[in-house]
């Protein structure tokens, strides 16, 4: 049963939902991108891979307003302890997401000269490696929006099965470049799609590292990530 | 001469200039990060990179002390306006120079495999990019440290020279790989170690940017960086 006093939202209640709202929504939007990107690339689906290009502006204008929300919140509401961490988390996740949707939009780019060529075998160790990455993408926002530290904790521990992945899909890629030189510019272009991966994995890691600092007001170390006493 | 008041420094004050240290601390690490990890690709010093690749783990913590000494600002003194974006400015700015040590790393480790294949005629290609991408981390770094936002607008425009200097790099690489594929394994790491500048010129193009939005309040554009109506 709710009490009065709980049913009235505050101005301030209004704003800090908003900019979760507006974080969800850029979230979403980044992560359909990823998704379409790899698609992109294991169906050679160009025309998909030219609408994940243009999706790229709005995930732009998206933290831009988060931006402008939060600077509103800090002028007139002076947010303290969690709160204050909770605004300064959205203006880092948004710039994690924006950095995410330009990484998308690179794949698809990759992805139209991979197009052009000849298929590659390997673009089955790319798209395993865009699932992994899709997962840990997901997690993190999960996370975020549960304010869940053990899924951030996850997060940041599976950053290494990616990181593997992409070390042995550069190795195999080198030896593939070497052994057939004609495939050397879409295998590049497929490497690049790869480290552009990697480094998305990275940026959901750094989602993770922010989850556990709206929650803990400090930072996630090696310690803290293997310490499961809590959960 | 000075009166009275004017000597009176206030803690808001002191607090906001040691942030404005730390940032041009960090700026002058990262600055000499990029500078050296372009001399070990050129003059094939692999000691060199060696303590590039040591040097990032100091500046991560110098991002972790922005960050907190930030916190205590918008807790304690609820700042407004143009110290509003200042604070906010220097969370922006912390996090893209965290980026450029990350990527001046990579580009030391990159330097270890180069050093231990044959010397490739393009990494004077790729030492001519650094030189240009180094002058741009500066001039923005500049910019930020002098509130200069005419000098933030060269930097925005002079991104382009940066961009197409990659793209005619990648493609005389991608030419020489199919010549002789011997070259592959090295002249992928030069790719990359290009690839990581092109990225650091992006993020001095964000620090650009963050510049004119402390001064103007609003985010540069296009139309706004080709106005020199108030140069």
């Amino acid at each position: 049963m709710y009490t009065m006093a709980e049913h009235i939202v505050t101005g301030f209640d209004e704003e800090l939902n908003r900019l979760t709202a507006r974080i969800a929504r850029m979230g979403g939007l980044v992560e359909v991108m990823v998704a379409d990107a790899i698609k992109a690339v294991k169906m050679r689906d160009s025309v998909l891979a030219q609408s994940v290009i243009e999706r790229d502006q709005e995930v732009n204008a998206l933290q831009v307003l988060i931006d402008e929300d939060a600077m509103r919140i800090f002028a007139l509401r002076n947010p303290m302890a969690t709160d204050l961490r909770r605004v300064i988390g959205a203006i880092k996740v948004a710039t994690d997401l924006e950095r995410v949707g330009d990484l998308a939009e690179g794949i698809a780019r990759r992805a139209l000269t991979i197009n052009d060529g000849e298929a590659l075998a390997l673009a089955k160790g790319v798209h395993r490696m865009g699932k992994l990455v899709k997962a840990q993408l997901k997690m993190a926002l999960d996370a975020l929006l549960a304010d869940d530290t053990i899924k951030a904790k996850h997060v940041w521990i599976g950053d290494n099965d990616v990181d593997e992945m992409y070390d042995s899909l550069f190795r195999e890629l080198l030896t593939y470049m070497m052994e057939d030189p004609r495939t050397i510019s879409s295998s590049t272009s497929l490497l690049f799609a790869a480290k552009n991966l990697e480094r998305i994995g990275d940026h959901a890691t750094n989602i993770a590292e922010t989850v556990y600092f709206i929650s803990e007001g400090s930072v996630l170390t090696l310690d803290a990530a293997y310490d499961t006493s809590d959960d």
